[in-house]
């Protein structure tokens, strides 16, 4: 059945426009232009004084992870409902292997558990340890499973994270398949250093959190990724840029001309790290994650970051566990386990703080709630944009439009909300999945199992640019005197 | 008559695909997909192998100026149709009254001498003096002629410079009518200052010219400006920026999320200043004009500005002054009329040291050469875009094929070329204007009077979130303690 | 009469060992020394415990200033004997001609007012005009009287403000006399647009005094002395730096090797701009001085510039108002005389918020309270330093002695202390002025006309290296290619 | 037997006079001042014309170390003579343990090879690996040794490398005992890997060597260290900084009060990496020293960082090998042992192309040579400057005389120099040495063994300033909201 979704104005990353959207039976946009003819059948929604934008995706979840001895509470199917009700239609979550869990093994894990997934959903596949096997399930998953990105962390010592050596081998590797490399920047060692001086000094409640892991940590990780991205000369992109110190150091380099980009989580952009003071250890241990929250000037350095194009993406990192599963953690801090929810509200933060203060126009918000993320993750004009041809993924929003966000009325599988009792303007009112209406006012009508992998292709245009400045660079470096 | 150009590769600012593009009778394009079948009486193009993309923009061209005693040797006819012929199908030329002059009146002059353009235009007016005639008549120009930005020159005192006061006044008034200011950066008193000393000195010839306007003169003109805007809570755009120090101003500026935008001329971007310094007069003083080329290293800077999106525009500044007017200044190197051309040059030269370096993507070269521009002054999609209702302005682009540059073979109204004997590779194909094939294989077909003048309309996308922005810093600013 | 104290710490800018400190009859010191002998009738002052460390010496204070309709209440007297009090011993004041005026009758008339000064002096003179006689007249008072700096005000339009051409010519000329040149850094035009505009507002209370000075306007001023300075060829001084964009500025000079010094005040190091909100007309009125305090993340970055040594003296702009003066603004914020006091408070500040927060070593405290003055103005190794034969100004200094700053105490006359409440550890034991004990253990033994004033040579040591620098940079400059 | 300066100016790092200097049996400085009286026997030296400064302290040289399978040629009776020749009084060498060995089993080695030493000395000791033995074994270095500087190297990987774990274990004790740490900063995981790749792709000779260290890799590791540093709460000394990216990571913490240090090399101010494709084995091997000499533009941005005192000492890393040595990479450049000569001829370059060229006053020549080592090293005023009770080690110098730098000339026992035929104006004219003439107007009289070791202290003065930040920090860190 098809949609026409009438007298909205159409917004893409580029332009806006006042046009009717049209969908087909296959999940695909059939036309946008004024004054469209609606199909015998059509299912016709009303738009009028609201903006019609590609549905958001969010590069970054974590659903039913296993961690840190559980499993995050929100599954494929719970967790993208929410997203839904959010007016976010794909997710890219993680497949994360043990070290010396054979790379392919845990993507065929993931995708097992992705089946009853709402809505569209792929896959970055983390790198973890090395040796030929891993080079080798590189290839095979960029070359016939649609993956495009790697992720690597550079904290979690003893447990996942990757030393200089992995990263140098897997940016090779990652840049002879086109594909792209993302790191999850913390010095680990430092880390590890702070936690155990920490805990020898007794402070051992979520207070400790932010102190063992301070902005310097991040940016000198951060710092790090790029300067070996630099000399390889590959692209690189870095998840959750919490703090004005990494952001500085993607700014240095994209002023530069280096090709690297920034997620933003919604919950680094709005709460700061006084939470962790707060004495009540439920709701300290509720906002551990990492990096942790940052104090306030932070915040306004990230919104620069977005407005400046500094930071490209926007994400959640939406990993959730319950007040259950965050007492683990209770009489030490590094074993409370690590994360917060926010898929279903990170379009609505991002409207409500960033568009309705001035800072972004409403083609800025979708560009870093959606079409930035196709782009870098070359899924466009797939996804994220409003285009003949595109899937259709919609949200219709309505920038009037208020709520209370709440632990107590959100989809999200979790006991707590890090927005709780932030009042939004500009709120979704329909949002459509592959041609489907799946949230309606109010009204969730998620499918489990609806949601499908979305293949990712490797080489997205700009490797083809980095390639030719690779190439005369070396030419360059070897002409003699 | 329709045109359909057949089995090309269509680059837009965000995505390239595989498509044919058609175009109808009133000059726009009518459909852009696959295997688009020709109408009755369509002309088919074929584009096998090539780019499809949105015809050049020039922001930054001086037809016929009347300058230091002389006219501009190209005219709006023969300027455009050299346009034409380099893949160019608009420029937005430059309307500067007198001090005293009225705007209106001068306006109507600059109109006048334009019907005989054969590609489309548009003017940007200057604003070289103040009083109460010149704040209405800014009112008109917006209201009434279709003018969006106005330009000030920070140099030539005695002459059109604009103290702060002017700048203050006419940001202020340019912002209630939603209109953009653009700046000619370089402070005029220190230019004023240093050519006096270096005649003293006796330096004379044009070796003494980039002496006279040292990088630090347009880097403090430009962080003035910036911060001018700033405080005033405006939009800017900074014409040819041309050195390191420049740049960096904006750069700072966008990184702390500012809306300031740069333009680079293609002569910035590959000559450099050893050409003051050549003994030939002639040679010299024909590459004579402000800010004059820059040493080697700003080059790079420049083009670093280009990729990672601190520059978003370029241009040539065209203004075409031959060997007999630039003899003007045998004695006198303050004499010689500053300018040269490029308008038929600039596409040609961006993407054989933008595209082909790998430096930039095909799609950030139509960002850069017609995207961004329609962009910023308010013309996107109707230009700078291929898609369906837009202008049928379109370039096809054959990126193997190769030409040197020469003044002996170029359109261009002038006895020489900055380029000269540049083998670039990368060449328009065919030019199509308003849907009119009017450049195809080296037969160049303008037609005199062919242009029409575009109306920019005022309150471009983001006025509106900056008069949001504007409004809650002026909130906060009152709160009591 | 001779000094001999005994026991203590000596601290110089570059070094700090245990030495004892024979002063002489002739205001000089004797010897620095291990076990000095106390020559016959010496007075023997107990250091122990203490550091003995050069007299402050404050580049920055008005006193008895005609300004804004009123004059300064504290005069020379009363303002140095203050000085004294808090271990400060030496003032550098400002003679400030009207424009029109001749500088050397405005310099007699200073010299005048401060024969009655108890601690020693000398003036900057202001450059508010420009002629031939003011040409002339900095001639004169560089070879003739003694001044070596010479001051500029970007601010204040309509009164004594600079446009670029006075500050070229005036740039010019000190550079010939070898005296350096200083500014007040701030946007006159902008000052003077907001200040209608605010007014115009109906925002007439202290409250519009920060707002009509914003930081950017003071980072505009900073940056383009800067680069005319740069130019030019000439070193720059910028007065009272009161936030992060005026110090960016001058940072990023002195990366890149300009010799451009910046001061920072008291006041600006620990009041913040939530003073102006208060409600209180009195308390707010009394705040009112240009630059305005600044909101509190300045004050870390001020720190930071001294820490770096970007910013290398510390001053107080002393100049002081009591209520009945300042009540000349009730009604409109722009006509409050600007101006607070300091000049006592000034040492212990620095002292207290410096080295006792670790942020600065007593070596440093040195260099930025006396040593790097002396040396900027060419007064060293007479003042700033504890050596054989400079003269005996010297502050023998308790680290842990303890004091509650107030106008109820302090000696300044001034009804008001920025600094009220604030108490502070680090305080004056002993001061000695020209070989005298002037200050003791709470009592002050000022003695009117016993400041001598101190004339300074002009061609400080950094005026040889630019001089070669320039020259250089000439040569480069014209040859041929 | 003393000696008599007489009739020259003494400069120090603050001042200048015109001053005698007379030194006592004992090796220290008796006096200074106008007019001094020879004692008895005294030799009179007359420095009129000339400049009298400290002699000059190289705070980096590797004598006669077994590195890469042979050793350095010059040992340190035959490379503290040449030193003398060029004025330089005093060297830090290294003592380099194998991973495993014990610190002061190695430590005892070099002090065993120094004996021979005519100049004094001190060591760096390198701290290679970690467990128990090596932080007792720092301890007693400290306490019982004279050492206060630990070194660490980046680089080598499979050799003396240290990875992050072992950086945060040797910073935090040497922490706790007073010391400083220096660093070695290139990213050894990036060399190795280009070093591997070159060698692939065929590229084994000298050229090979700068590709496989690109600038890139020496300003990652110099801001790993430096945020290392940071989060530790530690001061850092950066080795041979040699490219615009590690000076900026520098000048990024310094501008924020960081208390990290720079070292520059002389060669790297004035030698550029075309000396790498020279066709001549011979002479591109004999620049191979790492990090290898940069493109001319890290020159004048090395300069600056001089000037601005973002770098605050030079040194030459002094350590010499010939052309047999050499030969041993003749097919692979990464068997090229790494070093270059130069402790003889710094102070000239030094003065020729930072004096003479006004990027110094010749106070800054001294800080940068002598003083600011000194005191960063704590040996000052012992060493670094001309004061009474200070050693004499004295320098006089000719500003006038000119000198020809070549190997068929120099002292140092190597058969290259990378300055050579570099024509010098300002050389040494007598370098005195514990009060010993050993250099006069070109006869060497340096006499082996003559030198002696010095203890340096541990806790700096800037210890204590960092302790009370850190406990502020601290305390804050952890107070409840």
């Amino acid at each position: 059945m098809s949609l026409l979704i009438r007298g909205g104005t159409v917004v893409n990353a580029e332009q806006m426009m006042r046009a009717d959207v049209l969908t087909d039976d296959s999940g695909k946009i059939a036309a946008v232009g004024e004054n469209l003819a609606a199909p015998a059948g059509a299912e016709i929604i009303d738009a009028g004084g609201a903006y019609v934008m590609p549905g958001g995706i969010d590069p970054h979840t974590h659903m039913q992870l296993p961690f840190m001895g559980t499993v995050a509470s929100d599954d494929f199917y719970t967790g993208t409902a929410a997203a839904l009700a959010g007016g976010t239609t794909m997710i890219i979550d993680f497949v994360i292997p043990s070290p010396k869990q054979s790379l392919i093994e845990a993507y065929d894990t993931w995708r097992g558990w992705a089946e009853k997934a709402a809505a569209d959903y792929s896959f970055h596949v983390a790198v973890t340890w090395w040796d030929d096997s891993v080079h080798r399930d590189m290839g095979t998953l960029v070359k016939e499973r649609g993956v495009n990105s790697f992720k690597h962390f550079m904290a979690y010592k003893n447990a996942i994270m990757c030393e200089d050596e992995v990263l140098v081998n897997s940016f090779s590797r990652a840049w002879e398949l086109g594909a792209l490399c993302t790191v999850h920047a913390e010095n680990g060692e430092l880390v590890y250093h702070l936690q155990k001086k920490l805990l020898a000094q007794g402070i051992n409640g979520p207070e400790g959190h932010p102190l063992s892991r301070p902005p310097e940590v991040e940016g000198e990780a951060a710092n790090r990724a790029i300067r070996i991205a630099q000399v390889l000369g590959v692209p690189l992109y870095i998840v959750h840029v919490s703090c004005k110190e990494a952001l500085d150091a993607i700014t240095r380099a994209r002023n530069e001309g280096q090709r690297v980009y920034g997620e933003v989580l919604a919950g680094h952009l709005v709460v700061d790290d006084s939470v962790y003071r707060n004495p009540d250890f439920r709701f300290a241990a509720a906002h551990v994650m990492s990096p942790p929250f940052r104090s306030k000037e932070h915040q306004e350095h990230l919104w620069r970051g977005l407005m400046g194009g500094n930071l490209q993406t926007t994400a959640t990192d939406h990993c959730c566990f319950c007040e259950p599963q965050k007492a683990a953690g209770k009489n030490d801090f590094t074993k409370i386990p690590n994360g917060t929810g926010g898929v279903e509200d990170r379009m609505m933060v991002l409207w409500d703080q960033g568009v309705r203060t001035g800072r972004l126009t409403p083609m800025e918000f979708v560009k870093v709630t959606s079409a930035n993320t196709a782009q870098i993750f070359n899924l466009y004009p797939r996804k994220g944009c409003i285009q003949a041809g595109a899937d259709a993924d919609i949200v219709v929003w309505d920038p009037e439009g208020t709520k209370t966000i709440s632990a107590k009325t959100h989809h999200q599988k979790i006991d707590f909300n890090i927005f709780e009792g932030m009042n939004v303007t500009g709120i979704p009112v329909h949002t459509i999945s592959r041609g489907k209406l799946v949230y309606t006012k109010g009204d969730l009508r998620a499918v489990q199992g609806a949601g499908r992998y979305v293949d990712r292709p490797s080489y997205a245009p700009y490797f083809d640019a980095l390639e030719k400045a690779n190439a005369l660079k070396a030419a360059k470096a070897v002409e003699r005197v």
